[in-house]
């Protein structure tokens, strides 16, 4: 069993947005057992759209479809869907239903927006719970076509909610077991040295992925077979054997994110966590936000930007930024003292640094970042000297800052 | 004159990575005046590249491919292109050079290193000034094929420095225009109902896109042609004309995000900023801290996670709490007044809601937000009632208080 992707709209082939659905819609669908053999991407262009989809068909069973389902003129995917199954169209009671309900909240609603309700015949209707356009599901000589908005929520509610379930009840996939690894501290080259010879011994339907992001490498192994069981005791076996190898290195016997693997430690010891935050502008806190719960471990930020609020929100001594910088380590030290103080947390990260383009000087080039982590014995801290890029600098400063907290926390709580 | 993007590479059949590449290249394309009719990404399989490379030159006068260009054996993007032309291999004495100068800093040099010097015999080569894969410049049947590594930096290099260049040379391309409007309070389609009589004046070589994200629409003419001043003209009366019809919606005639909007109006008449969040969790300060030079608006964020820190970081009265509650147009209007005198800032934005899932109650459920903007004259609230799903609402909360502090700014900067 295979599946294609086939994104439609101007917006990615003029590089106007970066196509995150497919990558997403891809990974799902590989955990399910599903092989993704191409992506396209498409304009709103009714030929185009016709020739694309009998391509996909041609290879794969299941064509997953986003994009061109909004009330505009520009969207044509619903009605070159019609014409590709050679179908008219009929209302769908229940999209018109939750179109209503949608502008009840919005004011008046536009024969445009009944619109969205109308669906081709010989599909049925799959609800949208955050939007008006309804997804559809299609099945013709034994292949299934599903069409979905190209807003990445509605999507992914979609994909998660309708989507999976359907596919896993219609078609029976192969049965696909994953086991993830969280690895922080060692670059993926040496891992794969140190790993060698578990990656030798595993049997062939066992893979093993190499997943890295900035300062963390997620190994995933997954296991494809008939019997569930057996693959997950296949794979218990296999984890256990690469933790040998390199269980030092690994924060998390789960996938989870390094921001959710700070928070569960925290809850799990009832502790409470702020944030002091220069360069990353409040992004660790955002990290950690997203997370719901996560009021239980972190109090709060303060995103002192300049110099006067590190001074005004954290008690900085003005001397200190003066003598050492705002980027130094006796900067950062007192943020994070500052926040336990302030905001009475048990502990608290700090991150001064140049995040770029400009503010760069020969003695602290732009990328030059100081992270600090403080507890209730002691303040450890760490130089960083990231490159030029600003976003990449802001993340990597977040991401070595709660490494920095966990390596704490961890001789801390052991 | 039209192109197509091949990449070719597992990782993003199986949703390990996002495709970057492909929307980089499509914009510099764009921005040149070649349109790109489709962007497909399909695995290291000989058949499937083969006919990937045939539909494509079917359709397209350009096609670019990425990936595959490796030294391992899963790499097959070389010797798959040439069995396409039909022809065999021939070692490249400059591509040679540079993979022994490589290879001088970095230790010794294996057969498979010295391979990567050798190239289909038909092929131009591209020198690779940062890998030891070169790139390669087919052309056949008044068709370019161009083929360049998958390695984003060794890619855009290669793109900026040699294959943009002789595209530019080889070709005399159509000029391409394109002129964004971005409006925000006012839903796609009401704003479509509002447009269309500027939408069906428009020629035929002009077209309209709604690209909707949350509480903001931006609408995007693009213009095909031979005369780039004339486009630029019919353009510019294009955007006049949809200005004429719903300006009042318009918060920029350029393409940038709205909290650069934020940025830059305030950075115009030197007004300084600062946040007070509490659902948004320091999404608002990373969203403005994103932006390079923001420090010149943005002063620092509290982000008051706790009740506690509500008061001890803004000063918000206990008994507004008490009575009112944390989500409450009394406590956001406190936090704003908070920021203000706290942080010295001209204008303050403040959040409080209750993000989910969990902490809804029957009067104020899940979704429920208010923001306040502030500034020296007066301060302004609204309430809000979002949905259930939380990354969802607080990007809607960070939108909606960006959006009512843009409103409070023009009143008072008209």
């Amino acid at each position: 069993m295979s599946a294609e992707i086939i994104t439609i709209g101007d917006e990615i082939l003029i590089g106007q947005i970066v196509d995150t659905n497919s990558a997403w819609m891809a990974q799902k669908l590989n955990e399910i057992g599903l092989q993704v053999k191409q992506i396209s991407s498409i304009s709103d262009n009714r030929v185009h759209i016709l020739e694309t989809l009998k391509a996909a068909s041609e290879r794969a069973d299941i064509i997953l479809i986003t994009g061109g389902l909004g009330p505009t003129k520009d969207d044509i995917t619903k009605k070159t869907l019609a014409e590709y199954f050679g179908t008219g169209f009929r209302r769908d009671e229940q999209a018109l239903e939750n179109v209503l309900q949608i502008f009840k909240n919005r004011g008046p609603v536009l024969e445009m927006n009944l619109e969205q309700a109308d669906v081709p015949a010989n599909c049925s209707v799959l609800q949208n719970k955050n939007g008006t356009a309804p997804g559809m599901w299609f099945e013709q000589d034994g292949k299934v076509y599903v069409s979905m908005p190209g807003v990445p929520f509605e999507m992914m509610y979609m994909m998660e909610e309708e989507v999976l379930p359907r596919l896993q009840q219609r078609f029976n996939f192969t049965a696909i077991v994953h086991h993830t690894l969280l690895t922080a501290g060692i670059g993926e080259s040496f891992l794969a040295k140190l790993i060698e010879p578990a990656e030798e011994a595993l049997p062939p339907h066992i893979r093993l992925a190499y997943l890295p992001k900035p300062g963390q490498v997620r190994l995933r192994l997954s296991a494809y077979g008939e019997n569930e069981t057996l693959l997950k005791a296949q794979v218990e076996t296999a984890a256990k054997h690469i933790m040998e190898l390199v269980g030092e290195y690994v924060i998390a016997v789960e996938d989870k994110p390094l921001e959710k693997v700070v928070l569960d430690f925290m809850e799990q010891r009832q502790l409470t966590l702020t944030t002091a935050e220069s360069c990353t502008g409040g992004y660790i806190a955002h990290l950690l936000t997203q997370h719901a719960g996560s009021s239980a471990v972190f109090l709060g930020a303060a995103v002192s930007y300049s110099n006067q609020l590190k001074q005004d929100m954290l008690g900085v001594n003005p001397a200190v930024i003066e003598q050492f910088g705002a980027v130094s380590e006796e900067t950062v030290r007192e943020m994070a003292a500052g926040a336990l103080k302030a905001f009475h947390s048990d502990y608290a990260v700090s991150v001064s640094g140049i995040a770029g383009p400009g503010g760069g000087t020969p003695e602290k080039p732009v990328g030059t970042v100081w992270v600090a982590a403080a507890g209730p014995k002691k303040t450890i801290t760490r130089k960083f000297q990231f490159g030029n890029k600003r976003l990449q600098n802001i993340e990597r400063s977040a991401v070595s800052a709660l490494l920095l907290l966990l390596k704490l926390l961890q001789e801390e709580h052991a």
